[in-house]
């Protein structure tokens, strides 16, 4: 028996309009490459979303066609995803740090017919305009007066283009699983893979995430994003704003800028923000150089890699709660949130900040396990650790044009790659990724764990750690070290700091000093370069 | 293009797994009428409705039955909600105050195999259940030793019937638009009419209310619902609170006794409790009498009727904000929550309270227009009033077993019977049912306005206004009036009494005093029995 309740579709355009009729007066402040300060508010930039869906419609699309961007977070940025999405096409993000090669490929791959860039990109893409397979032309992020010279073909200038069109659209009805946007993952290994989201992944997470558990925005927010919008759209919040009339803050290319961050975060009041931990170390770094404070700056959420415990701390001294995300692309990208119970409060330091680490408890709509090798559930203990899966309706079923692939096994579980511990209470502690865990003797060492060990010498600047071939215990950790400049610790000195920190049988068999460490496009450590460097190395 | 992410459903099985996976020490307290402080909590309850599942499955009962509950708060309804649903029947909650009549209609009329009954509405079954033409049997919520003597036939006792089954269960996989809930409204005019609730509606009313702006619940919170469980599912708490971690605390029958509500949240640290403002009323009062506080107690949503001003500044001097909501059976119940802007909470008190009365700001997920007479749009500028409509995924399409209903109109859009304003902020104000308006001069009066101007003279028990015909202005407004005992206040008194407080135009024809005023089952005043009395009324 079917219930008897309406079928409106969950739609990123009914979240424009709720924004649109609720909150017109909210406001979007952007820091632009030509503008230090523009304001703006939910009406205008959703009356300009309409001008340039007039805009779109007369390039003569059809219905999902991917349309690309490459740029920062600002006012024009949230125009095109709110524009494309709502107009029924794919708002396709592609990360500008990525190499070139990578860029091509995936705009390649996605079938994207135009791109709109930012003035800063625009050398990068004409340096590979003449790869681009299905590219129509491009749209240049600025106003006429702004406009670059430039190679690129077929280009148009975004406020040309919208300018004369008129601020009324009719937007279609949208089927709420039609695909909305698409972000590629950056692997480590093999080609980008593209996550295709559709409007009902997208509305479920935004509900899901503005629990009181998670982002929890409200009307009285005010919430600058550092992570970037070509980065799982930013974390989503730019929905999550429009769904409860947060005021919204974009840093736009001053993301890693401790002084502009500061200065965004005090003149806008801004209470809550988001972004990786380099980012929050830069802010820091500002604020105790130059004594400058952050009073209004209540929460942050730290996301996309481990929070370093210093980091936490140092930014306590500035009464700012860091509160770890966790979640990856294929999420949309989140799963898991850090807020403590009632009780956790009343405990040590110490004790509380065991907590505070980990990566957090579900949120309601995502389920998870760990499991051993061979797919049985362990328990929740924060003992075992295990492969950490998930599912739910804002995970990823299978990537873009590999409908085959196994993004999810069997029973419809997504595997996300990274192995962990799950605690009597529901929070969750990432220890490793799948393909970096060290099998020794039958048991996971966790590199990680390792490397956070390592990295609290003062004289080692960067420390990575590998399982490399063992006679005896199959595998056997290898710490790698960048030394800090004027440092000359020696690997007995190192591999003593180690003991009682970590499992002695956790304890590198060796440790060796490189002059540096292989980086990822996205500034992992790439584990897999790694490997190959040491390819050789015997114990 | 469709999206490529999973299909998972939308079922409240789902949020009863996340809270047994977890929240399964989060307490659920009860007081029944055998036991003042029964403790358990969400994973003894969901193994409960796991037993409860079993069993049912041994009745033989098909998908999509309806199984009926007429019960108060406490666990083993929760555990019948959870238990019922996720069976993929129909619990369909009864309303106990309702007239035999009424009560062998519904059930009847939604065709119930089983009714779930505490104990203390055996005797109002004994009385009908040889009208009930489809009910099987009956389960009394009791154990054993509390099982009265009764003359229902084919007749078990909960604790029994539930007691030898395992406490595994494997829930089917239900489709997310399959029934899972129905009540029915007990409209002014004609027969009651039932709201079937699909899994993805309570779902997704449930991810709408606990965003930030709204119910906003945590693991962090202690929550009483007063209003009952039989009442649109007690306004969703019990899906909010799964979804959330929230602690709940269910006062069983004693709903309405001020004592018993004060001891519980002292006892309990109950920080936010739900209800009409009758129970709020209750407990103001018992809290001046006895000199007793209730400092945990932080919000309170007050709903189901508006809330008088006098309530609102009684409980501020207890420092518990009191926030409106608003909504209807028809909409799962919530369709707008009162949380004041951030500028609003500078206001002068009184200017703040003007806000704080009214029905609040939109959640995401309904949309709401006001309209006039021929259908057109009126501005939102807190003045224009008109028919109020809403629609969205929680909202009813049709009536149960009435699909060509007038339920929704030809533009999809629900009529909610209200009349309201809206203003700049949002923020919408009913100002009175739409068959209750009076039309004068082409102008609507708002009953309910010239009733709270009149509720303001201290000689006023009760007040109600109704349109009375009007050879000039099509209808005039007649004030009724119950006095409070020992006065005797004149009607040119009350009339000039309203000088000043309502437009001149909006003033009475005429004054008449009664000594009481009708009311319907829910102690709402029966308008239409009230015309009736006054039908031959003539200026």
């Amino acid at each position: 028996m079917r219930g008897q309740m309406m079928d409106d579709a969950l739609t990123i355009t009914s979240i424009m309009d709720f924004a649109d009729r609720v909150f017109p007066n909210t406001e979007i402040v952007s820091v632009t490459a030509d503008n230090p300060r523009h304001r703006s508010n939910f009406a205008e930039a959703f009356a300009r979303s309409r001008k340039l869906a007039n805009a779109l419609t007369k390039l003569g699309l059809q219905a999902g066609d991917r349309l690309a961007t490459l740029a920062w977070n600002d006012y024009r940025h949230f125009e095109l995803y709110y524009g494309i999405s709502c107009s029924g096409y794919v708002c396709h993000t592609i990360n500008p740090r990525l190499f070139p090669e990578q860029i091509t490929y995936i705009a390649n791959h996605a079938e994207d017919q135009w791109v709109f860039v930012d003035v800063a990109f625009v050398p990068l893409l004409e340096q590979v305009q003449d790869q681009l397979e299905t590219v129509k032309g491009f749209v240049v992020l600025t106003s006429a007066e702004h406009m670059p010279k430039t190679t690129l073909k077929n280009v148009h200038c975004y406020e040309t283009l919208i300018a004369d069109q008129p601020d009324t659209f009719a937007w279609p009805e949208l089927d709420e699983n039609s695909a909305c946007a698409l972000c590629y993952t950056s692997g480590t290994t093999g080609n980008p893979k593209g996550v295709l989201y559709s409007h009902r992944s997208t509305v479920l997470h935004c509900m899901g995430t503005n629990q009181s558990s998670s982002l929890s925005l409200s009307a009285s927010d005010s919430v600058m994003p550092v992570v970037p919008m070509f980065h799982v759209n930013a974390w989503g919040v730019v929905y999550n704003a429009a769904a409860t009339g947060a005021k919204l803050v974009f840093p736009g290319p001053k993301m890693g800028d401790g002084e502009t961050l500061a200065s965004l975060v005090n003149e806008e009041q801004v209470d809550f923000a988001m972004g990786v931990p380099t980012v929050w170390l830069a802010l820091v770094n500002y604020l105790k150089e130059s004594g400058t404070r952050v009073d209004s700056l209540q929460r942050v959420i730290v996301g996309g890699a481990a929070c370093p415990e210093s980091l936490m701390r140092a930014m306590d001294e500035f009464d700012v709660a860091m509160q770890v995300g966790w979640g990856m692309t294929e999420m949309s990208p989140l799963g898991t949130y850090n807020t403590l119970l009632p009780w956790m409060n009343d405990l040590p330091d110490d004790e509380k900040m065991v907590y505070r680490l980990k990566a957090g408890r579900l949120i309601y709509g995502v389920k998870m396990r760990i499991v051993d090798e061979e797919g049985n559930e362990l328990p929740w203990d924060g003992k075992a650790s295990g492969r950490l899966q998930v599912r739910g309706p804002w995970v990823c079923k299978s990537y873009y044009k590999l409908e085959d692939s196994d993004a999810h096994l069997p029973d419809g579980w997504f595997d996300t790659g990274d192995v962990a511990t799950i605690d009597k209470y529901g929070y969750m502690a990432i220890t490793d990724r799948t393909k970096d865990v060290i099998k020794s003797g039958g048991e996971w060492i966790s590199s990680i764990d390792v490397e956070n060990a390592a990295m609290g010498h003062e004289d080692v600047q960067e420390a990575a750690v590998i399982g490399v071939p063992h006679p005896k215990w199959t595998e056997r950790p290898l710490l790698v070290v960048v030394k800090r400049p004027g440092t000359d610790p020696s690997k007995e000195e190192l591999l003593g700091f180690l003991e009682g920190k970590i499992a002695k049988w956790w304890i590198p068999e060796d440790c060796v000093f490189v002059e540096q460490i292989p980086h990822t496009a996205t500034g992992k450590v790439s584990k897999k370069d790694l490997r190959a460097e040491f390819s050789s190395y015997t114990y």
